[in-house]
Order: structure tokens, then sequence, then C-alpha cells
């Protein structure tokens, strides 16, 4: 058994009919991105911290001499409508804990008056791709599933699954009398990925009904657009020559 | 210790005198086919679902847009003779969930009138074989074994074990005061191996005495056969070249 | 936490002042040797399992049609002095499970009037050395050390460690109260060694003080050495081609 | 949930406002050195004994023919401030030791009367450097790594993380109300490091505000120097050899 604490860091009443939203780091950080371009633009609060003795053992170490220890964070939206956002710095590390974490951040969603459950993440492609990236829906409901594909979302076809949170969560939602959907955006899984991200929550937007600015992440994707023409063209040029992979440095500055 | 959540789906009577067959996935999937097949054929129904945070942390995803949670179901048969037949789609990843997993089994099995367990699994050979595949026997008894290799079962020579949970609830079920038997049926090992189950499955009608048409069965092994012929001439005609092995999609086609 | 479970077999009185032999499977065997011959010679009589879900998932088929789970063995000797012999076809996997089970065996042997632990291991040298193997002594008393020195041990100068139930026994002896030594046969590890056994069970006999028939070990021993013999001759005799490494089967037959 | 046993060596009374200074074996043994002249040099007297299995599951065998259990020690210092110092011969294995490890040593530390944590640890740079080693902070507190700062330490910029019980330990010591502050002394990281430490003490005890004697570790730093001196002397002898790498009988002479 997996150790989970939590940390109360505000009071707050249930809300109402509430959506769960889970954006964990993943393939792409799709999740994290949506979910943290959510809680910024409708003002989520944040309510709880979770900590779990199956993260990676170790704190961060901030620049300004302070440190981060590793947690997941439950923040409260009330308009446009009742949600509550899930972020973090981390996933579980085992089988265990990724299936106790996944259930207890559904009971915690239930608790605090979620009815329904989105989870995001990234499908990794492998490859880089000029067109729009899809969206990708898979959910507890064929019937759920169909109506979001009619609002443009497609079904995967590679019969793989769903790894961590992302996938887990739907069936702890399952478990728990909910319904679930999980919105994935094609990546090409090796860069933090804001274009992804932006096409998911276009996505959301529609399957919810919320209207969100989504000009900061658009943003973010042209500078990303404009770091990997600059790799296409330095590959180009160096066709000859073995290659430079972008560095962790150039990532960080796109992320 | 290992957290296993069952979901009960339908009450149901404790069978009496029920035969307890597990056939979850493994070598060949040669359990899977012959108990699925034994469900199929003698109208089994569901009656319990079996969660365990030891499974592939995550959700399979189904080309109709929905997904598949990792599970484990009970079947429970009344007619020719009582039985509790059990599948799934996964095994426990650690040893202490294997264990774990197994003992529950076999509890679940006692609590709804099992006396005593058949485990069905594939002895993997790494070659392919034109004959028919051989069935080995092991068991809690040698008063048993030595039934079954008269009715045409073989005792394996090589020194080996039975992993999972077709040998570990051979374990359990001693302990729990029954017999159990496991039957492994030959096979090549990298192949779904439907003419191995059909062998199986044929020699535990036998055991058991009971008649079941395996029509279905003999169709599949047919198409297998047929494609390893494919392969095999493919072979043949590209000894200079490097022969292309069966892709994943070939597998699934006869799977 | 490790789930262990114990059957009893036969209700037996506690032992007084009972000397607790640990001979579990190790480096050259060395450690299950000594103990089944102790247990073999003395007639000792097997009164309790011990069963783990931190040992190999599977069961082990025998050639007679029958299976042997993984467990370990606790036999008692009434002459020529009182004595709790541990041995079995495993130890466990995990970390938490070596501990947990060392620290349960202890307790057991407390139970069973055990006042003072001799744990049995081998020291691998990684060579074959025709002298007569070495045994090296640590104990959780320099006095205890001392004196089995005198007796014909050597200290190890390695800055190693004992890994498994032979040292972890120790740490908890000692929590228990109970002195504990630790008797390590040099060996080269690689091969089943009666040879170092024998020599292990003759300190042991000195220290102890009883007599014990060691003839069917010489004779283990002497057929290890023949078998050496010709590994070596061959060796030699294809000096130039790639030898031939002892087959399973060989080690088989002189296991 | 790991095992975690504590054993009391001597009734001591809870002491008052004191420092908890933690200095488990990691990267270059600096905090390991660090805690350990702290002990020595201020008459620390061991009063608990902390064992857990998820330790290295071993005992380590001395050369006087005794054997020490993998454990984690705490030491109370009276003069010239109130201590409790935390030293050992490992840390825990998986992350999940490693949190509640963590957590048990806060506890521990508040329980007998800690108000503030400071956890001392190596920043492996895996080059040699002439220079003196710098010292880096990272801390639960801006204004605490600030202060630190100014009295010569360094902001990592790295963005990496302080792995193991130095890092955790800040987690929970926050999550118990306790400010905690992470040195860390540059290191090469492959050799024990008394330099070091030597600087790393000169800091803490700066921020603290005691007077310390650091001639020991002086000497243990020159000793290591003329070490390096040697190896270097050796390569440079032997550019067109491979270079002998120092062997472990010469690091332990150093360490």
């Amino acid at each position: 058994m997996v150790k989970i604490t939590t940390k109360k860091i505000m009071d707050i009443e249930p809300l109402k009919d509430a959506i769960l939203i889970e954006g964990l780091p993943g393939i792409g950080h799709v999740g994290l991105i949506t979910a943290e371009h959510i809680i910024h633009e409708f003002k989520g609060e944040k309510f709880m911290e979770l900590y779990c003795d199956d993260f990676p053992p170790q704190v961060l170490v901030n620049p300004d001499g302070t440190v981060s220890s590793m947690n997941i964070e439950f923040y409260a939206v009330k308009e446009p409508m009742p949600m509550i956002v899930v972020v973090g710095n981390t996933q579980a590390l085992s089988p265990a804990g990724q299936y106790q974490l996944s259930q207890k951040i559904v009971e915690i969603g239930v608790e605090y008056g979620a009815t329904m459950t989105y989870t995001i993440g990234g499908f990794g492609t492998g490859t880089l791709n000029e067109e729009l990236p899809k969206v990708f829906v898979a959910s507890t409901s064929k019937e759920l599933s169909d109506k979001i594909k009619e609002l443009g979302a497609e079904y995967r076809q590679d019969g793989g699954g769903i790894i961590g949170a992302a996938g887990l969560m739907l069936t702890f939602s399952k478990l728990n009398g909910l319904d679930a959907v999980c919105l994935m955006g094609e990546t090409p899984g090796y860069l933090v990925d804001p274009k992804s991200a932006r096409q998911v929550l276009e996505l959301l937007s529609k399957i919810i009904g919320f209207e969100i600015d989504v000009k900061e992440l658009e943003e973010r994707a042209k500078e990303m657009e404009k770091f990997l023409e600059k790799i296409k063209k330095f590959e180009e040029e160096s066709t000859h020559q073995q290659p430079r992979p972008p560095s962790a440095d150039d990532l960080r500055y796109i992320g």
C-alpha cells in the first residue's frame, strides 16, 4: 500500500455538479499545459495539496534558493462553471502508486462535488507534423465518445492503451459511478507542446460549453514553431554532418 | 500488500461441487482461449469482476472510442456441470501481486462452491511443430496426475516451473484443501495458439467428462495453419533476404 | 509489508536451549547441503512450513507429475542435542522480503526454544581451488568469533557483507537477545559444493560439540572432484578451441 | 508500507530548541563526514538506533570477525548548543523507503526537541577542481536562503533536485512546521571528500554560531590532496598507457 497524505490549503464548500479535470505531467505535457491554462484564465484557487511516498524521492531546487516538494495540487474554479482542476509536478512511480493515486484523485473530486471526469494527455507520434494536431477521444461511454467525435475528435485505432492517471481515472470514475472522458492531443512527444494543448482546449471548450482566451497558448505555440523551423533549417544545412539535437536549454526556453 | 477490489455483477447462489477453471493470459494464450471457449459454448454468466493495483497501470483503448479497464472476470457455468471459469485481460505484475491474486481467485472459487481446481497454461517450445501439440500435466496429487497421464497427458522432464496464476493456484488450492491440476498445451509461444487450446480442451473434456463443440477452435486453428504456411513459403522464397517477421496485424488477424 | 503464512505440520513442544541452524539456498548451496545433511543424519522431523508472497511466483514441476510449492521448512532435531534446522527451496526476492523473512525465522526459532543462532553460507571466490576450502566466521560477538577462529576459522578481510538470511538473521538474533554466528565455506560459487559443506560441517561439529557421519558428503565431494578433473582435461585438450562450459545437466548430476 | 523499527539505546530528556542535523551516506560522503565530525568534536551520545526493511538486505563484515547491521543512529549533543545529529551506514533503497524514513527521522527529531533542520549533502561535479569547494544552499524559506547566501553560500542554477533524505527531510520538516536548510558541498563525487565537508562545516558554524575544531578534517583533506597529486602525476607519466584508476584500497586509505 502506498502512503498518500493530503494537506488542506483552504476550506471550501463542495461545488455543484463540478467537472473534474486532470492534467498531470505526461507526453508533451499536453495535459499539464491545458490544465494550467484553465486555472490561470479562470482564476482557480488552490484548496488542497497531495503528497505520496511513491513520488520521486527528491525535492526540486529553484534558482532563488528555495525548494519545491513533489506534489499534486487541486484547484477550484467557480466561473464560468464549477470545475476541480488537478495539476502537479509528478505522477506516481509504481503501478500500485498510479492506481491508488488515481483512485484518491477521483475520490477527492467526488467529495468536492465532481459528477463528471475529463482527463487530458498527449498521444505521442514520434514525428514532427506540419498539420494541426488531431485530438483523440476515449471514454467510459460509447454515446459520450460519439458526441465528442462529432465535435471533431477521432478514435484511436492503434490498439494501445492510456497509461497513468489519464487512463486509470477512467477506471475509478466508472467504479464511482461517474462518466469519464480522456482527450489526447497528438504530439511529437519529445517537446513540451502548447500547440497540441491549444487544440485540446478548443475541443474541451466546445464539449463543456465555455469560452476561454487561448492567446497565450498560441504565442507559446508560435515560439515553438519558430524553434522547430530553426532546427529544421539547421538539419538541412548539415545533411553531411551529424545533426545537433535540440539541447535541454533550447527545450526549456520553449517549454 | 497488494490492493484487490471485487465488484459483484450479479447475485448468484454458490454452485455445488463446482470445478474452478483458470485461463488468464499467458504463453500462446492457451489458457485464455480454452477458458473463453468453455464460457462461450456453455453460456457462462459473468458474476464478478476483480480489480487490482498490481495490474498494468492503464486502460485499453477500443477502436469504437470506449475503454476497457484491466481486470479479471468470474463466470458461472451450470450445465453440463457446475463450473466457475476465470478469464481476464492481464495477470498481476509483481511476485506479491501474483501470489495474492492467485490466493484471492481460489478463495472466491471456494466461496462459490469450487471443490477442485484446473489451471490451464501454455508450455512454450520456441519452435514451430508440424505434429499435434502435446499436453503436459502437473498436479497436487500423484494419483491424479497418473490418471490424467493415462488419458493422454505427459509429464514434463525439463526441471522448470509453472509461473503465475496457473502455478500459484495449485499452491493455494492445496493450502485450502482442494486438489488442483495444471494442464499445459505445447505451443511455439510467440503466436496465439488455438490448435494447442483445442488439444487441452479435448483432454479436459475427457478428464471431467463433458462434451463440447470445438468446431470454432478448429477453424481458428486452420486459419493459423494457413498463416504459418504463408510465412514458411515466404521464408523459403527469400533465403537470401532477411525474412519479414509476422507483423502485429498478422497476429491479430490470427489471434 | 510482505505476507508470510505458516502452516503447522506437527505439534511439538518447544525444545530446551536449542540451536537454530539456517541453510537456505545460496552461493554453492553450501548452507543448504550442510543443513540437509544434519537433518538427514540426525533424523530431523518437519514441524512447520512457511509460505511468503515474496518468493518466486511459481511452483516447481517434478518429473513424476507432481509439483513443489516454493517454501521454507523447519525441522526439529532432538539428538545429539536440540536443534531447529531451517531449509527450503528459495529465499525472498526483495529487500523487504529478506528482512521480514529473516525476522520471522528468528522469531519462530525463539518460540520453539532457540537460544543461539548459526547461519551457514558460501563465500564465493569465482575460481577453482585445489586446496581444502577455508571456512570464514563472523558473529555478533568478538569473543565468540575469537573462539571459533581458534578452532580453525578465518576472518574475512574483503570489506564486504553477508547478503540474505545468513546475514540478516544475525541482525534479528541480536535484536532478540541471541548470539549469532555465520559460517561461510569458501566455494567457487558456480557449482553446488559438497566439499565446502563438508568443511563447514566439520567446524560446526567442533564448535557445538557433536559427532556426525560425513561419509555421504565426502562421496559427493569426490564425484565433484572427478567432474572437475574432466572439465580441466577437456579445457587443456581444447586450448585452441572455445572450451565447452559445464552444462546444466552436468551440474545437476553433481549437485 | 516500509517497516521501520527503533531501538532506544539511552533514555534522554527532549532537548530545548534543538537543531536536527542529517548526514547520511551520499555523494562524496560530505554529509556523513560533516555529521560524524560534529558528533566527535562535541561528544555526542547515541540515544537511538533505527532499523528498516528497506535497507540493503545484508550485514557488513568487519575485519575483527564481528558484523555491523545496516542502521541509522541518533546522537544528542548538549554543548555548545542542543543538537540531534543523524548518521548511519545506509539510506533506504526504494522511493517509499526514502519518504517514510525521512518522515520518521523528522518526527523523532521533533519528539526530542528539534525546531529547525539542517541536512547536508554533496553536489557532484564529476571533475576534480583545484579551488576550494563551493557550498550551495537551498531551503524552505527564501529569507533563510538569502541570509545564508550572504555568509558565502551560492544558489544552484542547474534545475536539478536533491535526492534522498537530504531533500525529503525538507518536505517533511515543512509539513511539520519546521524551517529546513540543505547545505551541499561541491565534490567530484567519486572520492570521499573531507575538503568539501570542511567547507560545509565552516559555513554551518557561521550560520548556527558555534566554534568547532576542524584540524582533523584538514589533515584528512591534505592526505586526499597528496593522493590526488600522486594520481595526477601517475596519469601524466603514462599518457601513452591506460592510466591505472585509483583502487578501492587507495580510496579506503583516504576515506
